[in-house]
């Protein structure tokens, strides 16, 4: 058990903070400056610094400088590994009701001996 | 920005640790006792039931206690808001190109003065 996937822990811990996913939002609808990402959260340009970084390092965002501005852009693939976790999450529950349908189907037709 | 949604949070920290993930993937096979899942884990009790916490608290597990023993049951619906909130991502994402890819064609129809 515990098999670690660190790269689904770094996303999964990304994702985990609301400002965090409110980033994202921002970047979905293109890339950011720094400063617009930081407008409207209210937060010191350190902390939102921080919160780019757990990003960054989870593959999320990708950052580039040109000049003096930094610029902030979505990488749309790196949330698959959490998208796949999930689909296999539920295709082991959905095979463990198959097998309970299975298993109530058989109790059905075996004759009753009372 | 940074919308709080507190359960989202709680559900994402919970499923970001590879124990917790693994405790989760063997609930989706039926409900086990505690000490069933700590066995393949190595971890001492009080850590497992540290791990158990968050995951009840998140809504990802419900546990009753049948005598001395506490059992743990999947809550599959839990990760419902997960998935709710990566579709909406996507959906984000996808209405960016949809609206790139009217302005390429608008541009494409616009009669060329050069």
């Amino acid at each position: 058990m515990a098999k670690h996937d660190p790269d689904l822990s770094l996303l999964l811990h990304a994702l985990s903070d609301p400002t965090r996913r409110a980033m994202l939002s921002r970047l979905t609808k293109g890339p950011a400056a720094v400063t617009a990402l930081a407008a409207p959260t209210r937060l010191r340009l350190p902390t939102i610094l921080r919160h780019l970084s757990v990003l960054e390092a989870a593959g999320l965002i990708a950052t580039a400088k040109d000049g003096r501005v930094r610029s902030c852009t979505l990488v749309p693939t790196a949330l698959d590994p959490v998208r796949g976790w999930m689909d296999e999450q539920r295709a082991q529950w959905e095979a463990r009701f198959d097998r309970l349908e299975d298993h109530v189907m058989k109790l059905m037709e075996t004759p009753d001996d009372c």
